[in-house]
């Protein structure tokens, strides 16, 4: 949500603004909103993932991953859920752009079942403001369970 | 906790109002304090709960529901955590309302065990401000296990 | 991150800033950085935990346990992470001290495996700024599973 009347080179606007901009970018992904997880990276963003040989490249690659996966998901029948928390932020010298890090759970429900922990991971984000949204430039994930 | 040096439609005013709104209002879920609960929604509430064939409606029937929840945990020697994440909030037509969507879990701690979770869920809020406090109107929860 | 353009008392400030601290703070514990966690207390702190027949005192003996939980966790080749959530935060008479209130969990990742919920925790500090930056300088941490 932008907000125009905060100072948006204050901590409390960045920190915010970035823990509402995971929570939205998080249900897209959840909800297997390809198209619209897609679009809140930019257009030549890198995102490196455990299990992956390179990383993704590019809102096409972003988009099909999560197309695939959301299809995963429906066959088995189990709801995926990721949390982000534990965010701290950086500045970079460019002003346009933060670092933040977090950890990231997945929590996995199957139908009519108790959710269980699925994955726990760190994640690193190179963020940059266009037109006072966020978006995800380059991001590297890591998982706890990998040596 | 009123901030009454900040501006209070300011987005970190917002965020960062609603997240510790929620940290006390489960804290009192949580420790079984029915009355103080209740307090947190207005007096013409509405609460949509997976499981119940119909809506609590108004804070003598929320009191209620917490104080049969909070029996019965105590039988069985249970602690339950609410958690509230991935929060986003947007602002709403009218200035004193806002829409707050969250994921939330239950995390469930038997006597000497390890916790479990639960269950996952995605609360969606309408919160209203009154005398500088939060409160909410009508929420309404889902659960990832039920189809 | 010291953010020098916003008023260090609005509670926005206040509450991102000690969210900030917090995963710094956590990632020195998870990590097994005891050096740089016992800076992130005071040197007089006080840390009553579960278990311990009295509170740890002081930068050394903080140092010495995370040092003694690191070799411990590489042993037995698994992770901890450290979540802090639920965050309510209230000002004290001393201007340059908050009362922090969280729930924190501990997740256990052993290698090659599902993570697991190891801990469900209640965590309450004192913190102070110095320097523009938070410190502990008492915290309370108890178990949902002890009785």
């Amino acid at each position: 949500m932008p907000s125009p009347s905060a100072d948006p080179d204050a901590f409390p606007t960045l920190y915010s603004g970035i823990q509402d901009f995971y929570a939205r970018q998080m249900r897209c992904l959840d909800n297997g909103a390809a198209e619209e997880w897609s679009l809140t990276f930019t257009e030549d963003a890198r995102m490196a993932l455990p299990g992956l040989p390179q990383p993704l490249r590019g809102r096409d690659a972003l988009a099909s991953a999560v197309r695939r996966a959301a299809r995963d998901l429906a066959e088995r029948g189990e709801v995926h859920r990721h949390w982000h928390g534990m965010l701290s932020v950086d500045r970079l010298p460019d002003p346009a752009a933060v670092r933040a890090s977090c950890y990231a759970l997945v929590i996995a429900t199957p139908r009519n079942s108790e959710p269980r922990l699925h994955r726990s991971c760190v994640c690193e984000d190179t963020l940059v403001r266009a037109d006072g949204r966020w978006l995800v430039r380059e991001r590297a994930v890591t998982r706890d369970d990998l040596p």
